[in-house]
């Protein structure tokens, strides 16, 4: 298990095979973007969500929504700020803000929510704040309850270093 | 422009492309099966979308949301049930039901909503109950606002003699 | 486990959601539809792929390709015909032809092939003609190495019947 | 248009949408993983596909194969890495290998290629080496005609830095 990491919005490229004929980013790629906001999000913990499942714990969703403002288009550089707006022994609630990032501007594209439930290996709710290998980890994302920062011009810098 | 055909729900067979490590569906591919469930709702106006973008209109999310209550997995037999729950000149709302059809019972798995803007080629958005090109089969809509009736025995004939 | 079926073309649908910003299909999609193609052959053996993963068999892919004719678009309905061209005791080879079925015709849009592997649940090739609890369902594909006949008006009626 | 960039791997997280029941990432996505190499690639041109397409110019698949090594994960970190085997005026095939880039080392997963036409709007294929508006940034390709240097210790911090 790692240590923790900085608590910072993912970076995401869409992809080609994203769009639609609309020449828009297809509307459920969203709900995938969500996916690497939160998992992002548990590995700030020092914990991957990887090392969740091996621990047994998977986190299918109960609920889920998304608000769109503006459309993404390909080759957007998206910035997923992701926080954790419910944690119960049982249960977890993240919220997501998605941001065009260009011209030194962030641009409010989308927002949304999901919300899951802890199981374990058989499919039953399980209480991963009874499970001592688990916890401490989960527990770190409490603390997480807010949007990070957004700084344009450093995601840029950023992307500018790995995704371009 | 076809005749219009029955309000019936829409079949759809989980593909394992769609399955994620959990053994699941990939919970945002029920957005995949919405879209499936609107795409025959319009067709039972006789008028498709695929005419409607011909016409120069395009319906982009505003909003979407979905509830899971049982998990769907690789090769399972959906029915998809669609109503429209919200149509002005300017906005639609679909609701959708989904269950699994299996051994003559029908299990309720999800249920959601999405909710679209109507815009023109310009990306501005547009007043379709004013093109008379479209509203007339648009208006046949409204009178889809309940789910259509699910019946299991018939449903499994049907995706029998196609689907498998 | 099921009595044989007949060896057909599946039928599917094109999404809206698997159209890209050039206003065809993407390609990826095309592996999907192949999927789709050799889970039906495999059904028509009167065992399902899913049965197979539950006798412990599964069949990652070892290489894939495909050939573009023409381009798909959405709402196209296509027929894609799959025939089993190598079976050995650990590997097998699908090849596969899709066609648009519109008006009583059928275009030629693709063909393609998948190789797999048999593999067991710890990961390592394994020898399905050794298997008694699969063989006698999978020798059953030796016969269907040719691509089954293409019937378009067949094919709209029963589509007909189901999609629309 | 922007300057030149330097032609190296493209970096891709594995996403838990893209994993499918055998715990392996399903093989459609490696063909968007190849789009993100090809997108990165022509990017180092100092013209993005993007632009390419604002000058008109589509270029849709003509052919497309995969071979597989060994699966790719949930989390894994790939590197994808480009190189032009053919660009005449009316077509360009690219050829790929991917890499697991882990604990300093980097295991290839896997290798294929895209074959593709170049057509304009109206869909006929065109010249692109008689449209001086993207020909000049186009020719810069016929110099990445080899697979970038792989340097599992510099792509990991970069993935730090970035992608974590």
């Amino acid at each position: 298990m790692a240590e923790t990491t900085a608590h910072r919005p993912a970076l995401v490229r869409t992809r080609y095979a994203e769009t639609d004929q609309m020449g828009f980013i297809y509307h459920s790629n969203f709900f995938a973007y969500f996916e690497i906001g939160r998992c992002e999000l548990v590995r700030a913990t020092g914990m991957t969500y990887a090392d969740l499942e091996m621990n047994g714990i998977q986190m299918p969703l109960k609920e889920c929504g998304a608000q769109f403002r503006r459309a993404a288009k390909y080759d957007d550089l998206l910035a997923i700020s992701t926080r954790v707006e419910v944690l119960t022994g049982v249960r977890i609630r993240f919220g997501y803000q998605v941001h065009r990032i260009a011209a030194g501007a962030a641009t409010h594209l989308a927002e949304g929510f999901t919300d899951h439930l802890f199981i374990d290996r058989s499919g039953r709710p399980t209480r991963v704040h009874k499970r001592p290998e688990v916890w401490p980890a989960l527990e770190r994302l409490l603390a997480l309850d807010t949007f990070p920062a957004l700084d344009p011009d450093a995601l840029a810098a950023t992307a500018d270093a790995l995704l371009r």
